[in-house]
C-alpha cells in the first residue's frame, strides 16, 4: 500500500507524518507499554496515546495485541498462529505438528538469533520476563490446556510447554550436538509423542500405555 | 579437621595460610580457571598454580574436577553424582529417579535461588555458558549417552536433557504455575515416562508403543 493511500485509510494519524514513521512510533510505543505494564494489562489505546496517534490508526497496521506485541519483539514466529493452525488439524497430529512447524520456522540464522534474544529475556530477571510468560499464557498455554481439557489441564500444557522450552533451548541457546542439527521431522517424530503423552497420556494409569491419545501414527 | 590437623596433612600449603583462607583462594582460582578455559581445558594442576598452593591440597579438599567445578559454582546439586546413584538402580526406573531426585534436591528457596542464577549463566552469552555446557556434556551427557547407547545415543541424550532442562526452566525460572508448585511423585510420574521414551523408546517404529523400553512401572 503506498503512503498516500494509508494516510487516506480509516488510520488516519492526527499529527501529519508518513505511514512509517507512525508504524515505528506504535512499535516503540508498544515496546514501552508492554515492558512497563506486562501482556495483559496493557492496551492497544494507551499505545496509541502513548505513540500521539489515533486507535484507528493501531488497528490500521496490526490484527490484534498479539500481533502488536509480536511486532514490538521483531518476533520470528507467531506462537498463537502456529497453534491456531494446528488446532484446527488432527488432534493425533498435535505433537508432531508443534514440534514440525516450530523448528522449521526457526530454520534460518537470523530468526534463531532473534530467538535466542527472546528466550534469554523471558528467562531473565528483567520486565521482559513477565510479559512474555503473559504473553505465552494468555495466547498459547490457556489454548493448549483447553486443548487437554480435564482437572489437571493446566499442568499438562505446562509439562508440554516444558518440553518445548527445553527443544529451543537445547538446539538453538546451548546449541548441544546433534540435537542442534537434527532436522524437523526427526524431531517430530522424536518429540511429538512427548506431547502428546503430556497432553493426552493416561497418566494416572501407573504403566504408560499411549492409546488413543499417546499412540499416533507418524507421517 | 582443625586447622593445624590440615596443616600437618599431605596438601601441607607452600604459604602459610589457615584452611579457611587456603581453601577459599582455591575456590576463586578455580572459579577464574574455569569461566576463561571452559571445564575440559581447566586442571587441578593449574588452579594449584593460580592459587599460590600445592596441588595435593587441592585434592586434600577437593575429590576430583567434578567436586571442584560444583563447589566453585555453589551448585546446589551434584548432577553427575545424582546419575551414579541413577544409573546404579533398575533401567526401567531412570526416568522416574532423576526427575524425583532433581526435584527434591532442588526443594527449598536457597538452593533454587542458586540453580537458577546457574540456569541463567548457562543460557547466557558469556564464558560461564560454555564451562556449564562442558561439564554437564562430560560428567552428565556422555553417561546418559551410553545408557541409551546404539548410533543414536547422542540424540537421545540431548532430548532427555532437554526435558530436564525444560521442566527446571518452567519451574523455577518462568515459574509457571502449577508445575512450580506440583510435587515430586506427580513430576516424576508425569515425566519419567518421557525420560524414559527420549533414552529407550522405540522410535523408528512409526507408532509409539513402549514395549520394554518405554513401558514401565511406576513405583
Amino acid at each position: 500500500m503506498s503512503e498516500v493511500a494509508e494516510r487516506r485509510g480509516r488510520g488516519r494519524p492526527r499529527k501529519q507524518r508518513d505511514g512509517a514513521s507512525a508504524k515505528s512510533a506504535i512499535l516503540k510505543a508498544a515496546t514501552e507499554e508492554f515492558a512497563e505494564r506486562g501482556y495483559d494489562a496493557a492496551s492497544l489505546r494507551a499505545i496509541a496515546r502513548r505513540a500521539g496517534v489515533d486507535s484507528a490508526l493501531v488497528h490500521h497496521y496490526f490484527d490484534d495485541k498479539a500481533d502488536l506485541f509480536t511486532a514490538s519483539l521483531d518476533a520470528p514466529l507467531r506462537p498463537d498462529r502456529i497453534l491456531g493452525v494446528i488446532l484446527a488439524g488432527p488432534r493425533d497430529e498435535v505433537g508432531a505438528s508443534i514440534v514440525r512447524l516450530l523448528v522449521r520456522q526457526l530454520d534460518d540464522a537470523r530468526s534463531q538469533a532473534r530467538i535466542v534474544a527472546i528466550l534469554r529475556t523471558a528467562l531473565g530477571s528483567g520486565p521482559g520476563s513477565r510479559m512474555l510468560k503473559e504473553f505465552l499464557t494468555r495466547e498459547v498455554f490457556v489454548r493448549l490446556a483447553a486443548l487437554a481439557g480435564g482437572d489437571d489441564a493446566d499442568l499438562r500444557a505446562n509439562l508440554a510447554a516444558s518440553q518445548l522450552v527445553g527443544l529451543m533451548l537445547t538446539r538453538f541457546v546451548l546449541k548441544l550436538e546433534p540435537v542442534a542439527h537434527a532436522d524437523a521431522d526427526e524431531l517430530a517424530r522424536r518429540i511429538g509423542p512427548v506431547i502428546q503423552w503430556h497432553l493426552f497420556g493416561d497418566v494416572q494409569g501407573g504403566t504408560v500405555r499411549p492409546g488413543s491419545a499417546g499412540t499416533q501414527q507418524l507421517p
